[in-house]
């Protein structure tokens, strides 16, 4: 299949060598001559503007852009998609961004005859890299069948969440949980261990308790209680603290669109601001335990 | 075995009656009359005084007492159990009370020449009865493998969580990180859908994802996601919630003598209070999402 | 002096005409036809739209708007007042708007060769029509110097903040704390009333110590302490509790943009968004004490 | 006046050598040899004990503790003073301690025919030894009179707060609003500095508005904006940061007792205590700044 794929950066461009893994042909567009350059490399088109990929003999045009301004004016924008591109053309946004603009952007798309799904993905450059990413796809039935094939070129694990938007929905809302039961694990196991608990112990108990959860069980943020998680290489690789800082900016902007209260979840973007300003931002998210504990390592 | 119980209520009274099913031969205490008559009809003999209790042939006492006040009373107080008992005589306190607490008592015990081990439990009136709590133990091991068949008789899972106090600490622990997983989850399930997700189809997604936990997987507080769980039945039965709120209270005051930060934790007390403070301690632990979602049924 | 005034809604409507009364000439504009009509009753003259207004004889323009998407629209759109207006004639924004866009648009001004200072206002509705409206500005001192004696038809305490958008800052970190002081008051006064203090000798003590503050000596939120404050009417009249629900959001979306935690102050928006679900959002804000102890009145 | 004088620690020692200094004669105990030392070089008894002290020729006796475990120690221990002291003669304790606790003893005390007061003070060393402390008393008015000429060698603000135990309410309840309206103005004045804000131009502005408060206008804790203040001086001397996390866990603890919700005070209790744990506890109180900006000085 003849795809456009904008926006190559550490996400967009391992996904779109899978796409040329997988046999599609590829038109890619970016600001980053190097990114373009590992593109052309591996067989790709280049175009030179979004316009020029709009108006080529794309039949499918992927998106992975970093913020919902940017995916506004890629869309939205003169010059940018919509006012290009040919009608029937469906478009497929990985990016994530709050529920609420991709609906807005999605409507826009269908005005202009363009059949949209959001599709933010889950897995981080590791997933991205492997073709192992989770998409969680908002929009028609129908769409979402028809985007199966080419997703599955990138990822493990293709859910259909319900209309426009809802993909987003769903990452934001699993996500907050997700930061808030962190921190909540966190606080549990310091709890435990400055009361005494050997921390693998107190583990073991929790995990087949109602304490239970992913961030206990799978990914626990304390050091020395399970082999192969960051907590276990100083916190090292997996999903950094900025980017769930970012994706708990999106869940509170959406809470506030929805006018709907999410205490835990505010505060647990307020600590991971406040981790961020002490310079770890770039650390795994299990690391805010250090928030508790200082370096314990 | 000859076993003295004290504390016969709602949790203390179905326990001693299963240790009479298995065969153990019991000496009861509590100040209720009615308390009192119910075990004496199903074969125990009642003691007139905790101190009566203590110096009679009992080869082992359990406790089972609402708070640390009661505990501390019980066994420190004048005419109490270590001022009457005589040493050697092995102690279990089921109560649930601050890890500080117990360590003090069970010092005392050890001063007095009585072993004691902490064994407090989950599963409430509904495990009591059917002899399938959950028990916490903390202690020597031989204390614990000496109490096993015993606490068999009332549970039917039992844990050592390592030396004195550390059953409670387990407890607080996870209860703490209970509670915070559980409002978590209704902001989560919530926010999904007021932007329009199905919540069934939310819950499944968070399920299988980095988000899922205890409370959303088992026990989900958003009604007509779950069969058979409180939820489902208008919040009734299950752990009350004015009982979160007393643990959340023990853990608070737990990392307080600990000196260490539980946010999320002392959050998560404060927003049971605030929902006790609206008459509904009583409903299950999981309507505290009305507090996001006033009677959402 | 001519004066384009576009917005002439519960705030801008009795602005606009204060201006007449100042013997000012308005040029007005707005989407109601029924605030437009009680204007030219009053002796302004209307325009028909953004763009006929910008291109009449105004020679300052002043704008009264809700949310930052008008005030981009207005004056960033096609047909809005940036692509019709001269150069040279200087903008005043009242709007109360989040600080990166205040300086997004003033900069776009500046670029389109018109000063622009932004002024957004405290005071209320009854300030508004009173004339006594405090104006905090951001800008160059030489046109907030220009501005001043407009400004002085519509209020009484002028305020220069600094540069472009530090009106806007000092209103939301202004505001931000009064939230946090009223909530802060409202469980001081309500903690020592559940212990027995008598409300009004509780207030006396803490007006003369280091919790006094503008929350609990001149507007304190228990019923029956102070005369003449919305507590002492049942909440009615006053700052209601879905504006200051709205300034928290553009508090914690301008402390998103800057990287900097407010961990009260997004704790605080999600009371008030608590307290807007209950239905209440219409009281004084000082309600907010009713999340703590029901309906006391 | 012949008074007896327990507890001699940094602010009883300079209290007791006030009363002194005042020309009462004193009979003091301290389990520290030199604090004896000190007050017996000034012209005080020193009592081998308690119960000595208690038994004695004192007319009143005035206690100044750490906390509810000492007092309860020192007046209901076997030795203490109850249990030794004659009826009639009244008792004054000073200590910081739970309102609940207060009561408690206060009412044994009326058991044993003594009349007793709660009287815990602010103003801290610095007042302590230039005698300008508040006293916060609770208890009976007659008993409050005749404590007044007493209380007033010792301090200068000295307000009756209505009966036993409300001393120890206003104290509480005062401190946790200035814990919340310090943590409140850190994170105003960062969010405006951090938007481009002048620090002093932002204070002089919010303390002439709506948002002002003691810890603005009178102990602003950004460095730079006032002279004289603990900000000024890198948060040396004032009120250590440890010492008002102590309040706070007097606060949440009487409102655990009076089942009111203390949102924002609880979160200030945890952000102190991460504080702590970042081994500033040492620090002046304002210093919880620190928390959102670094170390800025």
């Amino acid at each position: 299949m003849k795809i456009g794929f904008l926006g190559l950066g550490n996400m967009g461009g391992p996904m779109a060598l899978n796409l040329l893994k997988a046999g599609h042909q590829l038109t890619v567009f970016d600001l980053s001559k190097s990114a373009l350059e590992t593109l052309a490399a591996a067989g790709a088109t280049t175009a030179p503007s979004i316009g020029a990929l709009a108006v080529s003999d794309v039949e499918l045009v992927i998106t992975m852009l970093p913020a919902a301004q940017h995916v506004k004016s890629v869309y939205l924008g003169e010059g940018g998609l919509l006012a290009n591109i040919a009608a029937g053309i469906p478009l497929i946004d990985s990016s994530t961004i709050d529920p609420m603009s991709a609906r807005e952007v999605a409507q826009a798309a269908a005005n202009n005859g363009n059949r949209m799904i959001d599709a933010p993905v889950s897995g981080g450059t590791g997933g991205a890299a492997a073709g192992t990413l989770t998409f969680m796809v908002g929009g028609e039935k129908a769409d979402f069948d028809a985007a199966l094939p080419i997703l599955q070129g990138m990822g493990k694990n293709i859910v259909h969440c319900g209309p426009s938007g809802n993909g987003q929905v769903v990452k934001v809302a699993n996500n907050m949980l997700l930061a808030i039961t962190m921190i909540g694990t966190a606080e549990a196991m310091n709890l435990g261990a400055s009361l005494g608990m050997d921390p693998k112990v107190l583990a073991g108990i929790i995990n087949t308790s109602s304490g239970r959860c992913w961030s206990s069980d799978t990914y626990n943020p304390y050091p020395g209680v399970m082999e192969g998680v960051p907590a276990s290489r100083e916190y090292s690789g997996g999903f950094g603290s900025d980017l769930m800082l970012k994706d708990l900016g999106l869940a509170t902007e959406a809470a506030k669109q929805a006018r709907q209260p999410v205490i835990l979840g505010a505060l647990a973007q307020q600590l991971y601001q406040t981790f961020s300003g002490q310079g770890k931002g770039n650390l795994d998210f299990s690391a805010i335990i250090q928030l508790y504990n200082g370096d314990l390592k």
